[in-house]
């Protein structure tokens, strides 16, 4: 279960954008794994993708195609990832796209492909080809819940969410929806992410909004260090929605800008919430540094710390550990005689020892929350960051021991 | 149970060192967790400590004390690490040192104080104080063994290894012990090592071989990247064997220096073998690389992974989820179609995916081994690196769950 999330909420329709679900077999049985989403003419697409050098076949065509044109078809597939694949699976995502774009009848550079799943397995090209037409047949702008289900691997629960935001008489729609629960340390990107609005932006505009949003968001949240080869966001603005085109400077792209924000935000904050095996919900918040990156640089020492997980997963605020692992993330000059520690509200590290007044059990009641605010002052400057991460528990082994098997 | 490794074997006494183990009390009930060892006049001692800026009292009083004299004593409890106890704890390992000085007619600055065990307890000074005189009433040169018995906190076995050489018509003695199980990524140095000898070597020649020996074992080893507060190793050369001192340029001193190293690589492997819920013992060989540090950054990557771990455990040769850390190593400019991957003298990637010749059940065959060697090859470079590491089980997690409790 995860935390703090128990269902798909509605997620709206966005004008321009039609999506399909179907079972094309490529690793599940009995469950749709390939999504069809098709944009409108018109449609501008931002996209990040991962920094692993081990990256995807279809993360490299994708890159490809859309430095040649606008996109009109994303195709998705579960199961499989279609990375490690080598020479052959450049072709299979290459094909793919081929494939879609004849039954779709437009050219195979406006398809991008997108997999995850297994690493290092063939994509069963014949079984995704054999779907595509009843793919295409079933597009419907109330698509979007089935694809959430559709692009699931490891994951419990379907993930996403919609806004609706009333700007200059122009009613805008963001839908979201978001795939992921373990390899996530996203360097660019998470796992898989789709986002669309009918506004109307510029496709530069689009990017560079993307790319802010996915700052303070995807690239905030680790689960377990583990940065994944098939990574990617893409964000859709149709521009059905009939406005004027947003630009940076008015008020009205700043306002839309936080929605975008907000919505990559809770998208990511999903993920860490039905991380694999998770039962925490962790935020790290790293204050009073000489910068953001230092700041960043004990956060994620700290998220990933094997030991502060495991003491996470027993509700045990063993600061001890988490001090530790404060000294370890390699800051030049760190006084540990200034830092101080607070779980939720109460102070339980200062002057390089544990604070007089706490009281464990003071401790142990916000470490027995699902959700834990854990704040870190380093107290030599002025910087501030977060992320947010999981705990590790018996069932992150089991699923991870257990996942080819 | 370690892997690889059973019980401790017989340590042979070190002519000039004296050691003595006494229940203190610290933490645990009727075990000895306190313990004297006694160095002869004239003994020279070299020793390196973590890194971690958050680093314990006695680490802070040793480092004080050994650069005013040469030690006489070493006071080494477990149960409790004195780290995290601000200004009362650095006044408690003084107090160590005092109490000892006093009953054993030296200077407080002739002892260094060595703690191991749980973070943020004040430790209970005078529990401690109580078995000093009857400690150093047992000292003993057969004292090895139960030493390194009394040093363990999570160690399931005593860890230790002696070595004799014949030098220029000398006998020259080698015993090492060492404890460590979790909190295991040296830098510098592991949680407790303590090396003596009774070769004759100079101070600066001494510390020099102990550093160059800790490059090649201790810090080369980890269990769950963290680097403890408390890492100390210590190499002592009483002199007792009357030979003339052994300098660096000298066949002698090369002989003597590679069976240090040999003895270092030796203990720094018992700790894996040993390391929290491990049940594999794997070595990660880089060759390849451009320099030893992009080999290191490798091979630590991959070894920190909790999807490579959790792979270990499982006996899945789950290389996707190796090549994957590999390219989120940080290296720039890495080729995937140039790297080659070999699980013990299988290969198993090559070009960018799957060797054509691999077969899953000779991956199968290698992971399925207690002791694992996966070598990655880059293809890019000259330089090479290796290190060791465990894996990542139930047991880790039940064990780093469950310790405060």
């Amino acid at each position: 279960m995860p935390v703090g999330y128990t269902q798909l909420p509605e997620l709206l329709p966005v004008a321009g954008v039609r999506l399909a679900s179907v079972a094309a077999g490529v690793r599940y049985a009995e469950r749709n794994d390939m999504v069809v989403m098709e944009l409108a003419e018109h449609s501008q697409c931002a996209a990040v993708f991962t920094r692993n050098a081990f990256c995807a076949a279809p993360v490299i065509v994708a890159r490809q195609h859309l430095q040649q044109t606008a996109p009109r078809y994303f195709l998705i597939n579960s199961g499989n990832a279609n990375a490690g694949t080598g020479v052959p699976g450049l072709a299979a995502a290459r094909r793919c796209c081929v494939a879609l774009a004849e039954v779709a009848a437009c050219n195979a550079v406006e398809v991008l492909p997108f997999s995850t799943g297994v690493i290092g397995e063939q994509l069963p090209v014949e079984r995704m080809e054999a779907v595509m037409g009843p793919a295409l047949q079933q597009l419907s702008a109330q698509g979007w819940s089935e694809a959430a289900h559709a692009i699931m691997t490891t994951d419990t629960v379907a993930k996403g969410l919609s806004r609706t935001i009333r700007l200059e008489d122009h009613s805008l729609t963001v839908t979201g929806m978001v795939k992921g629960a373990g390899m996530i340390r996203p360097d660019m990107a998470t796992m898989l992410a789709y986002i669309a609005t009918d506004a109307k932006l510029d496709r530069d505009v689009l990017q560079q909004l993307l790319e802010q949003a996915v700052e303070g968001s995807f690239n905030r949240i680790t689960v377990d260090g583990d940065t994944s080869t098939n990574d990617a966001c893409v964000l859709v603005a149709t521009g059905a929605a009939g406005n004027a085109p947003l630009r940076p400077g008015s008020e009205a792209y700043d306002i839309f800008a936080a929605v975008i924000g907000d919505v990559c935000r809770q998208l990511a904050q999903l993920i860490v919430r039905d991380a694999e095996g998770a039962s925490k919900f962790v935020t790290v918040n790293v204050r009073g540094g000489r910068d953001r990156e230092e700041c960043l640089q004990v956060a994620y020492t700290v998220a990933h710390s094997p030991l502060v997980k495991t003491a996470m997963f027993a509700s045990d605020p063993n600061w001890g550990r988490i001090l530790a692992a404060v000294g370890r993330a390699g800051l030049e000059q760190l006084q540990i005689d200034s830092i101080r520690m607070y779980l939720g509200e109460v102070c339980i590290v200062r002057d390089g020892g544990v604070d007089p007044d706490y009281r464990e059990q003071d401790g142990q009641q916000v470490m027995s929350r699902d959700e834990i605010h854990l704040r870190i002052e380093l107290g030599r400057g002025d910087a501030a960051e977060q992320l947010w991460t999981s705990d590790l528990s018996h069932e992150y082994v089991r699923i991870n021991a257990e996942y080819r098997s």
